[in-house]
């Protein structure tokens, strides 16, 4: 339902224009089916349709908005903040905060709210969707099917299993409790590198994430990507992983050095390698094209239709705590 | 090592022809890397390196044989126990044994031992993979992304949540259940079809599969192929399972009535399927190949480098238990 352009009877404007301003910068994936119930309860201030470049719009129509919703992929930095004095909440549609300038935040007295876990059994479930196919070769073994080979050249070559390896989480945090959950129903033993040891978790915990590499078989990335995490999987810890070593990705494409990554695999000095995130993603290197050893996703590890669902509840529930002065369901440490 | 055709010294050969006859009719995949260990405890009667025909290869050198080994594609019929008259137990590499004919087998009094469980888990892993792949829809995602469609055409469409489905297990043995634990680390809710109730077993047992299917998401079938499971999966069952409903396959090819099943899955009665097996393998139906909600699968979800391996051991080890008149390791219950 588009208000502006569909003029409404004006009881109905009016109502709409005394709710509680909330403004939307880029629109949602999700935003065209669930508008109405975001727009019966806020009135959306919508940055996209303007022809307004972001900052005259934002001067000119969010001074006194107080609270936005971001997608994963809206930057929030201070460019965007200093245009917005008003406002005190920011909720994401997106586990990662990584657009967002959370120190710039903290300091304007922002609080912002996240997907929470929301998506974190999808992404497990992704996750370990991705390695058993690199291990096990399901999706090269599809490709070779559908080119008529099984007939022609026959057996397709063996895979490894994956009961027994050793898997490194690295970021121990919802997603990466519920990867550890699902892979030891797989007999899998789970280690992990975090910024601390959990104490209430009884994985082994390793500091230092080459040492982490140099004793797993399997290194899966659930953490955030900051400054700590960035480029953090380099050649030292590709080569602590070794030629039978597997890495799953599903956090954020910065946190693996992505060329040398490429150049590891492609030379066969680590065994493979499942994707859902890229550097400059949607661009994916297309030296991976043609790799048998690699499975790639088009970061859809964190989104399914169900938990779509769960995350615009969710976000509809931060928006209305905010507004109603409790608090927030899932905020964002901020410290 | 091939004591045929390369003469060994008079003492070696002498033991050689001294040790227990062990009758080969087809080559094993992995016969070639292991065939040393066996030749040091067997001695190895190989009907495929003769020229003459199969049942004059058995007449002429297999009449005292008491012991064989069959890949799970040698076919063990009348035809061929005829001319064995000695014969009191077949090992078999596979876990199937649809292609050994039992009752005659009990006739003659001869055992018959299988891969028992040393396959379940991988076979568990790749039926969690392919379900996962199809509901996610993983391989045609990876499809998508190395055509390059991402960076042109933008997201790829959402795929369907695993935690909270409601699967069926068709055939509750270690492969069923197997895969009923990893299932359960999941979220999935575990319901599943046998020839009788499991008393050891809580999951809701249905006496009919079509029931089972009105009540379930999704169907894995794990089921030994024969005579009562021959289509078992028919048109009633697919339509009891419904437009959102996913079969992943990592049984026997036959079990399914695949025409049916192409058909369903083409004008999408069914939501996907994930087919490790299929009726006339190596050949697949080629209307499947231009399906994105099917994952084709070259009957490789039983094998990895390390079941291999174990299977090898417990061959060595049936095949030892029956010359030392002990009891074989993994019997097939034939009664």
């Amino acid at each position: 339902m588009d208000y502006q352009s569909h003029p409404q009877p004006l009881n109905l404007a009016t109502k709409h224009q005394q709710l509680p301003k909330v403004l939307i910068i880029r629109p949602l994936m999700v935003f065209k089916s669930v508008e109405t119930e975001f727009s019966q309860k806020f009135h959306l201030v919508k940055a996209w349709e303007s022809p307004l470049p972001l900052d005259q719009f934002l001067a000119a129509h969010a001074h006194d908005v107080r609270a936005m919703i971001a997608s994963g992929d809206t930057l929030v930095n201070s460019d965007v903040l200093r245009h917005l004095p008003s406002l005190r909440c920011i909720v994401t549609s997106s586990a990662g905060i990584d657009r967002i300038d959370l120190p710039e935040c903290r300091r304007c007295g922002i609080v912002v709210a996240n997907a929470g876990a929301v998506f974190s059994e999808d992404v497990a479930d992704t996750a370990v969707a991705l390695l058993i196919d690199v291990l096990r070769r399901v999706v090269a073994a599809d490709r070779y099917v559908r080119g008529g080979n099984w007939l022609v050249k026959g057996d397709y070559p063996l895979g490894s299993k994956l009961g027994g390896k050793r898997v490194g989480i690295v970021g121990l945090g919802s997603i990466g409790m519920e990867v550890a959950k699902r892979l030891e129903a797989f007999g899998c033993t789970i280690s992990y590198h975090s910024r601390k040891a959990k104490p209430s978790v009884s994985f082994p915990f390793y500091s230092n994430v080459c040492e982490l590499a140099t004793n797993c078989d399997i290194l899966i990335l659930c953490c955030a990507l900051n400054d700590q995490t960035h480029h953090m999987i380099n050649k030292e810890v590709l080569l602590a992983l070794g030629k039978d070593g597997v890495i799953v990705n599903i956090a954020r494409g910065a946190v693996i050095d992505e060329k040398e990554l490429v150049r590891f695999l492609a030379q066969g000095d680590i065994a493979g390698a499942g994707l859902d995130v890229f550097e400059n993603e949607p661009e994916v290197p297309r030296e991976l094209f043609p790799l048998d050893n690699v499975v790639l996703s088009p970061h859809r590890a964190v989104f399914t239709e169900e938990s779509i669902r769960d995350s615009v509840d969710l976000m509809l529930a931060n928006l209305e705590a905010f507004f109603s002065n409790k608090p927030l369901l899932s905020p964002v440490e901020n410290e």
